[in-house]
């Protein structure tokens, strides 16, 4: 008898009984450093700009000189100067006086603002009309304005995007603290399988899971490493699992889909440590295992492909993030869907579909597929879920889609 | 006078003037495969499976032989064998026979469904009662139902995802064949910038958009060529842009913010090939340039950081992209603003900003940001786009978030 749970049951066993681990770091070199994930906050020591900074074209002038200056009755300023870019400036603007800066050039003392150069008119003469009076800050940014000694720039934790990246350069922290990457155990379980490199014989196929799993977790940030192709063989399925629990962050058994072996898969866990959970009430997925030896988790997923992609999409990616402590981002877009749709009341449903846009307006296409079926898995541009409660979804209701396979 | 182009115009323009190169190609392993994009269509040689499959643990059995059978009066059917995952079996069924067959096991010959172990009862006798009737191809998959010989499996110019890489395995496809990716020129200029390893002297900052645009083009599957720091000198400048635009697939000017070189882009780009617009209506951005060099493309960013980095995700990647012949997919989602937020009339608005979820409501927060202040960037969770004709947006209204950052 399975112990089945909801998937929100699920999700919430893995907060529980699992918990961010310490977990190796290295330093990595910028240009290495997208999508690692941060292992320590990072605080400037500087002001970042180090001076007050134009942000146009024009002059750095007193805005006091320009008050109600206008087209007709231009403000008349004595240019004292230009300043360069990249060189700090020992121009001070007296009263009455405006000097050139450039965009990103740096604000003489006694300036206040920038005016922009399309409101200004050059004499020729060593004066400059102002044509729009300036007001203080107007067009700076102030020293410190994008950071200040000991801001905290970014957090542990964070996935690092480019502009993260562009922060990081900002402060020039050039050698960035990341975690290592989890390691993840795959192993594939059952006597009819082949390396995909392999032309099956005789009731055999080809491994699918392996390749397909280990490039989820390169996708998500972890490292796969594979135990190879396990038959159905207890003694010998518990010593490599165990193996695996006691070298990596987390196991992953796909497989196993004959009786003897799903059943086994469970005693396996239950001798190493415990098993949480043997069954998830959704489809595909249903017969999933979540256990753990010690703290390592090892999770059973199903053998067909579309299921175990889908199980590891909901369960595997949100228990290794709860181990690093990341929060995984995934917001669905709402589409419209082009046919009626059926569900199994009683168990959520999570079904491929593509997605198409017509006046910005967005269809999802359900793919009708047998389980199992990797090909049409991979024609999908996303997946949708429905609701445990819901009996099936009428062409046109709004859905929600996932759309990043 | 720059000649102003709205953005879609910009990307009508990029669609008309550049067209998908051919490029190298090389041929990877499968697990190095990921996010790279396949250079030639996929076909399967063979059928997967190769023989009819069991989806479930149970009994091969004729489904005629079961017809009105039910728990009251089950059809008596006799056990004529087992068959082993992963071999061929060379049971064939008789009438009023059954077989027992495990989850993915080949089907015997005669047996034209199965029938799940729970709707079964073994009497220990040679004889297995079933106690709910069959149906032609009930719980199978046929020869071929995934993939059949000559049948295309995946396109060119799909971008590998694990589901992708998932039906290569199925298909024994274990070396592929993928664009070699796209070589993209980053040039940073301006003499107030030094590399972000080093401490900025007065009036100086670190180059924040060369590891950014960097990190950028390596996320979406290309080669940053890093051509240096170049100085706001016009033969200097021209030089390099010649050397990165006959050694690249397209050249990234980024900075040149001071108006000598703004104008110094314009110049040689023009020299080199010709300047297709100078100048996009959208707010940051204004200032961004779009010419060639022969077919190659030449893009003069803006130097602000926050500026260079929206420019590039709206109209460098999709440039890149139509160079590829993919497609770009990129979904918003649905949030409702959390304050009023005001916008240009005439021009388009990028705004950065965080998201939030309550109740499976998400919130979208605008970040209020001096154009070029790169940690604001890195705190947002993605950003909005306002139209054009839209004078500003009040609290509460619903607007599409692009949350990948």
């Amino acid at each position: 008898m399975l112990q089945v749970k909801t998937p929100e049951e699920a999700l919430r066993l893995i907060e529980t009984e699992f918990s961010p681990i310490g977990g190796h770091t290295e330093t990595v070199p910028l240009e290495a450093a997208l999508g690692r994930v941060l292992a320590q906050d990072v605080c400037a020591n500087e002001y970042v700009p180090d001076f007050d900074r134009s942000t146009v074209d024009g002059y750095a002038l007193r805005a006091a000189d320009t008050f109600g200056c206008s087209d007709a009755i231009p403000a008349i300023l004595n240019l004292v100067g230009e300043v360069q870019m990249g060189e700090q400036t020992d121009l001070a603007l007296p009263r009455g006086a405006c000097a050139y800066v450039p965009t990103g050039g740096a604000i003489p003392a006694g300036a206040d603002c920038m005016v922009m150069i399309e409101y200004t008119e050059d004499y020729g003469d060593g004066t400059i009309g102002i044509l729009k009076p300036g007001a203080p800050g107007l067009n700076l940014i102030f020293r410190g304005d994008d950071v200040r000694p000991g801001q905290t720039v970014l957090h542990a934790g964070s996935v690092l995007t480019p502009p993260e990246l562009g922060a990081l350069a900002a402060v020039g922290q050039t050698a960035v603290p990341v975690r290592m990457p989890l390691r993840v155990a795959v192993l594939s379980t059952g006597d009819e399988l082949v390396p995909p490199e392999q032309t099956p014989g005789p009731g055999q196929v080809r491994d699918v899971n392996a390749p397909m799993l280990s490039a989820l977790l390169r996708q998500y940030g972890a490292e796969p490493v594979f135990y190879g192709i396990v038959s159905d063989d207890e003694a010998q399925l518990r010593r490599i699992t165990a193996k695996a629990a006691s070298e990596c962050d987390a196991v992953l058994l796909s497989g196993g889909s004959s009786a003897g072996v799903k059943d086994a898969a469970c005693r396996i866990i239950a001798s190493l440590g415990a098993v949480l959970f043997h069954g998830v009430a959704i489809k595909p997925g249903k017969p999933t295992i979540l256990g753990k030896a010690g703290n390592t988790p090892i999770v059973g997923l199903p053998g067909h492909p579309v299921a175990a992609y889908f199980v590891s999409k909901l369960f595997v990616l949100p228990l290794l993030a709860r181990l690093e402590g990341r929060v995984l981002k995934n917001h669905p877009v709402r589409a419209v869907l082009t046919e009626n749709l059926g569900a199994n009341h009683g168990r959520a449903q999570i079904n491929a579909c593509t997605l198409s846009e017509r006046d910005g307006a967005l269809s999802a296409a359900p793919i009708r597929s047998k389980s199992g079926l990797i090909t049409q898995l991979a024609e999908a541009d996303g997946y949708l879920l429905i609701d445990r409660d819901c009996e099936g979804l009428p062409k046109g209701a709004p859905v929600d889609v996932y759309w990043n396979l």
